[in-house]
């Protein structure tokens, strides 16, 4: 184990961190408010952190794939635990739980609050929640990537950090690796810059324009206001967010295909397909049964909300622009079976993404008919065009089925630590499994996080972590082979 | 498609449904019902059909898979609807609907009932209906196979009816299989006979003893009282079907093998070991939050309640002794993970079955192992000491995966067509499907089905002939290339 090497990229990490909380300074000078000294301080301590540990750890060689694991799980916690001290120092959440909570669920895009008064908070810490989404959102570590020495280490990284999603689609960046994360970023912040400026169009402000983008694109779902993107009650701010949650909800690596006029992957991509009909299909059902139930006066209110809601959840963004929870029976099952859909593999969100059903279907059927009705056809699935090797199959097939146990078991977990009903037990797991936020019963999408206990609040924050770093670069922790020579 | 032959096996099995009347009537004669008249026609109507069927198909061959598979798919909802015949004639059962569901839920052994009064039967068709437990609990072909000609087309019959648990414990009798099903046939209704046996010895009357016993051992649970076994009141009854449930969740084979003296080979069972640490683990998780919450007053009632419901469950019986929806949320939820698990392979139960979740768990760990860890180690799977072959993984597989596809999707139907709560609509697809019987919310245990729609019905029955099946019998004959020579 190189554990200096780990330290020198922890060192990168923390002077990443720190230099970030310069914007919400900013943001704090111009909105003058009394948060500036608990935002100059944390940038210090997690700048003077970084710097003496960059002192003391200089050097840089490779990363193995044990030490990329580790220093993706550990990343996490670690700058999660620094960020929360703006919070603490300025007092608006009092305890060191809370505010961990909070931001582990920004940095890992899952949006699920403990704060029962937004609007409260001043202008600096609202635009620095929010930051989170924007630094997690593209893969915390990659941004750390582009300021490491060159090597392969990085790829190692790259991969522990969204390891199934990378590997599934195989659609590696043929470029060198600094080159690609320098490009994923680009088209991740264009994207964040284009909604914004759509939305000072809509007549927002830039500090609200600037904090929904990133909660959108990063398909996280914190929003400056206390009624999410429902504050507003516009029609056109509602469609845009629509666009932008579908724009997050795409393989990145599309757009640099399409940038560089290879239409004709964008086109073979059979996971695109897969998403686009599956999020047509759920918003149609949603829509015509919020219309049929007449929830909504005309087709085109219906559509807008059902839209909305459906693309929030099946893009694991967790926005919201009503209770959904007093709709229909059929429209809140659709909800509830949409937020095990998850978007597209290596694009901002979490959850269990399309690829692994498209995989799982084409497996499922191969299988049964190889088993029952010809034995000697051989079980291929193709993907892209391609066929997918067995090692592909057996990730997915390990990823659904890991997500369906660790729902069962970790609703187990709450009802033991939180006394909740059951339903809402299972939502609270499913919601910060697949990063989505918001659930159903009391964490509702009227309701928040801040009553649960403080150990349901850190075995949320673990499952948010599993989610986020999909699931095995977690979890392969506690398997002794893996601490084996 | 070998037409001829299929007739041939249909009319044994409307002999032997009409002949198996002649129990009930017997019962009618002894407490003098008006449903004498009732059972005595479908008797002759049935049986009549039968030997109409056989004077035109006397020649009986060889049958193929697929014949095999069309065969148990389709001789199941032939007989349930014939099995109606006596409840739609002395109409206390007044739509075909209803009376289709009652019987199909209990020949697949569901025991979900659409009675709001079942005391209010005469004993005769009481009989009748619990009788359906008794002929469809040990799969109800193989009955038939007895009276069959010898031939390996018994044996197709066999695997089509319960095929994924046969094929993966790989515990095929070597026997003739004539022999087979008779040694199989002779431990069931010894089973019975003891249950009734020790029954009458807590001083139940033969008739309640009698319709009992064939709701346990199947682990069915129709009960000929309103309040199921709750009605008796009685410590010693619940622990005799405690045990008589556990012990119809266990491997047919195992008692065979037990009898022949081999105890080496019940030592060696994986899933009986898994089965027990199951078993107990929720039992005892159950019991002591009953008991910590104070919902029954001594330890001992409360693990009395607590295995017996934990039981009832997880062996697929769905026997109530205690509304358990009002009992605190942690155990409810133990309660819902209990209802995924279902006892062994080629045990009177359905659901998903122990020894799919040993397959599963061993290849996830293998797998997992593999692609992070090990990349040169080889993914086995060894069972009962043996290696598994890849086919059996693949269908160990595909069994979950689609259990939860069509929790999922059922639900889905279920709300559109009923308006119910999505829970309770996820719950009665998870107790039809799994052939559990009662349920969560609107399907709970002190409810019924009675208010479920006509098409809800017609869905229901569908979802209890594929569990009972385990799914890819009746799935296979929607694929196109079944179809195909
Ligand atoms: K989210
Ligand atoms: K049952």
């Amino acid at each position: 184990m190189n554990l200096a090497c780990i330290c020198h990229v922890m060192s990168t990490l923390l002077l990443v961190t720190g230099g970030s909380l310069l914007l919400p300074i900013t943001c704090s000078l111009f909105y003058g408010g009394d948060d500036l000294w608990p935002l100059a301080v944390s940038a210090c301590v997690i700048s003077s952190a970084g710097l003496l540990l960059r002192l003391f750890f200089r050097h840089f060689s490779d990363l193995s794939f044990r030490e990329g694991v580790l220093v993706a799980a550990s990343g996490w916690v670690i700058i999660s635990a620094l960020s929360t001290l703006p919070f603490l120092l300025h007092g608006s959440i009092g305890s060191f739980t809370d505010a961990y909570f909070e931001m582990m669920s920004g940095y890992t895009t899952t949006g699920a609050s403990i704060l029962t008064d937004i609007e409260a908070l001043p202008h600096g810490l609202l635009f620095w929640r929010s930051q989170t989404h924007l630094l997690g959102g593209m893969g915390f570590l990659t941004l750390t990537l582009i300021f490491l020495p060159h090597g392969m280490g990085s790829l190692r990284i790259f991969r522990a950090e969204s390891s199934p999603g990378q590997v599934i689609t195989r659609e590696k960046f043929v470029a060198r690796n600094r080159d690609a994360m320098i490009w994923l970023w680009a088209i991740y912040l264009s994207l964040n810059i284009l909604q914004a400026g759509l939305l000072l169009l809509g007549g927002m402000d830039l500090f609200n324009a600037l904090c929904t983008a990133f909660g959108t694109v990063s398909t996280s779902g914190y929003s400056p206001k206390n009624a999410s993107i429902g504050h507003y009650g516009s029609a056109y701010i509602d469609w845009v967010v629509i666009t932008f949650m579908f724009l997050g909800g795409i393989t990145f690596l599309l757009y640099y295909q399409l940038l560089r006029g290879r239409l004709g992957s964008v086109v073979a991509n059979t996971e695109l397909r897969w998403y686009l009909v599956l999020l047509s299909a759920f918003c149609g059902a949603v829509s015509l049964d919020l219309w049929a139930a007449g929830t909504y006066e005309s087709f085109a209110e219906a559509l807008r909300f059902g839209t909305f809601q459906v693309t929030s959840l099946l893009t694991t963004t967790g926005f919201t622009t009503a209770d959904y929870e007093r709709w229909p029976q059929a429209a809140q099952m659709f909800l509830f079976v949409v937020c095990f859909i998850g978007a597209c593999a290596g694009s901002t969100t979490s959850g269990i993404k399309v690829v692994h059903y498209v995989i799982l279907c084409k497996y499922l059927v191969g299988a049964i008919k190889k088993i029952f009705i010809q034995p000697l056809s051989v079980v291929s699935v193709r993907l892209n065009g391609r066929p997918v090797e067995q090692a592909v199959i057996d990730l997915a097939v390990c990823y659904f089925v890991v997500n369906i146990f660790m729902v069962l078991l970790g609703g187990c977990v709450m009802v033991l630590s939180d006394r909740l009903d059951y339903l809402s037990a299972m939502s609270a797991v499913i919601s910060s499994l697949m990063n989505i936020g918001p659930g159903f019963g009391a964490v509702g999408p009227s309701e928040n996080f801040a009553f649960i206990s403080d150990f349901g609040k850190w075995f949320l924050c673990f499952n948010m972590l599993v989610g986020r770093l999909e699931m095995f670069s977690v979890l392969i922790i506690f398997f002794p082979a893996f601490w084996r020579r």
